[in-house]
């Protein structure tokens, strides 16, 4: 299976439409002024009296990653200048085996010295965005200082071993590595990032700091006898897409069976409704299975992203619809949650859960218990997650065809163009607003569509004439008679009742509401009543009310909540009333100032 | 209203006089060998090179006073010699101006300079123990020695003003005061009392040590002003039983009004079903109204103990049985839950749900969230609650009768006889195992007797003839004819579902289970099935089954569980089975090893 670049699609219009041209006409620059605040792009002409953070150099390199997605459909001279220009300071400044790094190149001797301090995490995103500049504007400078980078690590790391630690402390290299492979065709980098994935937790490496164990840093076991998914949430996931691509690309089985048991070990046990991971602020990290606290709940945009990134990887060796309906669930939900409708504000981590009161529960004294932020936020000091939202957003063309031999395959429902080679396609959709999609094709008879896990009934048409089907691992496969080319697909995103495993802690006797594959949460703001102990029928019944503020369809749900009462404790069952609960998008919340939110209910 | 003291209640048998005996018998030295072993005891002769804790004298003050309580029934020369020899190093070691405090007789110049430090703390519970020490046994020199440094107390605060601050950090010593003038009769110590209640809150006092503000200490306002249970519990309680105290002796209603309102805040909004309260860990502390969690839950021993004496201090000014209703509610439940079946481990905090697993939450950091303890300990370095059980529980004769005028109030319902003055009653009973009550009476024919909240149908009987009753403010008030002394109460313990006020976050769609007074709980080792998702039908079926090995009946209830399922999230409504959960009584869980315990349900 083959992924079809950003370079083929174009989104035409519909819901993606939107959110990237806010992504190229707002987020992009509001992250660009809060980095020249914040000193990140100053921090790369070395005249800053005080020496850059350890991760600026990669929250740089993620803007220039998805500017240059945007780049690829629209070129503009004032921000390829500015990139050009941080390339430049970049070959000014590099040392002469290649080596970039604005924090460590003003501390030369602790180079190479610090497993722990994001040294190679940086690295990578340097040669991811200097991969996607040179595909969106045909520059090679960047990619050849990129070249010279990787070469000089592979020297360090595979030919001297030089360095005081054999495997990143922070991953992410792994998978930058082969996006560096295929690029340029050199076989080097993919044994480097081989080698780095079959190095890890082969022993136990040195480490500088606290908060760290094997399991934070996926260095437990070496990463082919792992089955679970541990630690720091984003770092787990990078290492297993990088895993997943080395899978693919080397045919390995014994990999593919790991990365393939710790996919099934986050989606069947450790992920949020809403493709959140990482339940836990401390080590950002997984913890245990069905452990998903609702107001507690970290999920790290990055960590949602990151996931996104494994599950499109997995596809490229199993055509299985589980890992797109894992990409639409994290695009539709704990993605986009990060940013706010205008594109201006970001959450780093993303709750189900919002009881702004609670956060005055430490009244009596001056120590303080973490709470959940309950507002985005335009600038924070670790800003991996705003850069990652841009450069994730603008890559959401990646995500739709995938080609296999003989057979196109439509992953997601977003409006856009293909062409590829000879084949060409179309997609026409309202969607996730509206279940109906339009497909048109050329150039290839044989098309695979996702039949998502959400969708109770789906129509298929075939040049105006219903058809029967049925799926294999999810996906429809269509073979196209001759003259026909157009599919239409009607499927049904009536709102639905959605239970947890009954082993969720946190989840005891709750339901969440599902519409398509769009969570749906309930905000006080909407509703004059409590959100406790809310009850909904057996069946859903719903009005659908559309929002021009939030450009997106509420519910208005029929349910009864209790009467309210004096006592503290009761032997009375609750007398219950109905009510009107308004629901809307789990992506929506928090975009009117700081309210109780709740998505189990 | 008068409470009828220790001297004048035997216990005779049932519940409490088990309780009783395990308190003497093997709690008394049990506590007695872990302050040996801790040097709390050599703290008292000075010559241990390691200076004592602030808060040794009071653990050893409580000691001696939960001792006493044991001397009243039983005189025991090895105990009171043990007692007696602390006595005399007491009277050694004081300043001449009547001082003693094992730390800061060590570090004089530090002597009143930190309110922090729980100096008058100690002091308070020195003289509770004098006065009890007196009482049991008729020897005087301790009660002499604490007269000597309640008047030099007054002295510096209210004559001199000399110390560095003006009313005590930890509260306690406003209570003790009542105590030593109920003794002595000296009304320079209610005076003192009343002043330290009076100038708290009045400005801002200077405290050194962090985990401090205005609400942690109850002083944020002058406390007639305050309307809310606010800051650490314990400290709470303890003063807001010294204002009750003032309230009764001075007949000052403004006083009256601040303790109602803030009794009406506590169990109307911020008390577990247990009694306990106080639910953050941070500051030990109350927190928000209707903030009740549950794997969180503080709810220290103390905290419960103390709610206790302000519940019946209330009593003496308002014959209202929300009164006795609380302290039952305590001593069946949070109280009795401190200390384990065998009298020997003791929990500081008593949480109302226990999830073991989640204390392998953190597997993948250093970091560590806080995690309730599971297991009852026999040592803990902050050990005020293991002398506070025994003062208690030697205590409880004081909790039945009260008198009033010409009536004779039951307010609990323990076997136990009376002699007082010309009034003799007996109370014969297996409460709260079983819900008949026999009261015999002579030398009085008024008697007024609790009807508890839980209890829907309660059967008077007198003299063997069913009478109608009315209730007044929770009373059943008798006029028992000529000839009649016999009364009867048979009271309905059939297990009832509870149900918590919608507002508490935590119990959303939950429910408990009491039987009488007692809260029922469910541990993991009874039940081979989750305890997650349980569903109770809308009647209670249950069996009554006795364990030995609890000494209590547990019950065997009918339920449904949801069947299990391999899928994380699924828009297919639960399955239920049909199952049996057994449930023991709160108080006796985490008697059989660690394991999963909850109570909401």
């Amino acid at each position: 299976m083959l992924h079809i670049g950003t370079k083929h699609v174009d989104i035409t219009d519909g819901f993606w439409k939107k959110r990237q041209d806010i992504n190229k006409d707002i987020t992009v620059k509001a992250v660009q002024n809060r980095f020249l605040e914040t000193g990140r792009f100053d921090a790369f002409d070395f005249t800053n009296e005080k020496i850059a953070h350890i991760f600026y150099d990669s929250d740089v390199a993620k803007w220039i990653e998805g500017v240059s997605f945007i780049l690829h459909k629209e070129r503009n001279s004032e921000l390829e200048a500015f990139i050009d220009r941080i390339v430049d300071l970049i070959e000014k400044n590099r040392s002469d085996d290649g080596y970039y790094n604005s924090h460590f190149l003003r501390k030369p001797e602790e180079r190479w010295q610090h497993r722990s301090d994001h040294e190679l995490y940086c690295a990578g995103h340097l040669m991811e965005a200097a991969v996607q500049y040179y595909k969106a504007t045909g520059k090679d400078k960047f990619l050849k200082l990129m070249e010279d980078y990787a070469d000089y690590i592979y020297k360090v790391f595979i030919t001297e071993k030089s360095a005081a630690f054999k495997t990143p402390g922070h991953e992410e290299i792994e998978l930058a590595l082969v996006k560096m492979y295929d690029t340029t065709g050199k076989k080097k980098y993919l044994e480097l990032s081989k080698h780095f994935i079959d190095r890890r937790g082969v022993e136990e490496e040195p480490w500088i700091g606290s908060n760290y164990n094997r399991y934070n840093t996926q260095d437990f076991l070496p990463v082919r006898q792992q089955r679970t998914a541990e630690g720091h949430a984003v770092r787990a996931s990078y290492l297993y897409s990088g895993m997943a691509d080395i899978a693919y690309r080397y045919k390995d089985k014994e990999l593919l069976a790991a990365c393939k048991a710790i996919f099934s070990n986050i989606v069947n046990k450790r992920m949020y409704i809403t493709g959140g991971t990482g339940s836990s602020y401390l080590g950002e990290a997984y913890t245990l299975d069905y452990d998903l606290p609702n107001t507690k709940g970290y999920a790290e945009t990055c960590a949602a992203i990151a996931l996104a990134f494994f599950a499109q990887r997995m596809l490229l060796s199993d055509a299985d619809s589980v890992y797109a309906d894992t990409v639409e669930r994290i695009i539709y939900n704990g993605m986009l949650s990060g940013v706010s409708l205008d594109g201006k504000a970001f959450f780093y981590e993303n709750p189900l859960e919002i009881q702004p009161v609670l956060n005055n529960r430490n009244v009596a004294t001056t120590l303080t218990e973490r709470n959940a932020v309950t507002q985005r936020k335009e600038v924070f000091g670790c800003s991996c997650c705003p850069p990652n939202v841009i450069r994730f957003i603008g890559a959401i063309n990646e995500y739709i065809y995938s080609y296999n031999k003989d057979t196109l395959f439509i992953n997601q429902f977003i409006s856009s163009n293909l062409e590829y080679e000879n084949i060409r396609a179309e997609i026409s959709t309202e969607f996730p607003n509206c279940g109906k999609v339009y497909i048109k094709v050329s150039g290839i008879n044989k098309v695979a569509v996702r039949k998502p896990y959400w969708c109770k009934y789906l129509k298929l048409v075939i040049n105006d004439v219903r058809s029967k089907y049925s799926s294999k691992k999810g996906y429809i496969y269509i073979n196209l008679p001759k003259g026909q080319n157009r599919i239409r697909l009607e499927m049904d995103i009536t709102p639905r009742l959605v239970y947890s495993n009954p082993k969720v802690y946190d989840n005891s006797h709750k339901t969440a509401v599902m519409r398509g594959p769009v969570v749906y949460c309930a905000e006080a703001v909407d509703n004059d009543f409590p959100l406790n102990n809310i009850v909904f029928g057996k069946e859903l019944n719903y009005k659908t009310v559309k929002s021009d503020q939030l450009d997106a369809y509420m519910l208005d749900v029929d349910i009864k909540i209790p009467q309210s009462i004096d006592d503290l404790y009761t032997f009375t069952p609750f007398k219950y009333r109905k009510k009107t609960l308004r629901m809307i998008p789990y992506y929506c919340f928090a975009n009117r100032g700081e309210t109780e939110m709740r998505v189990w209910l």
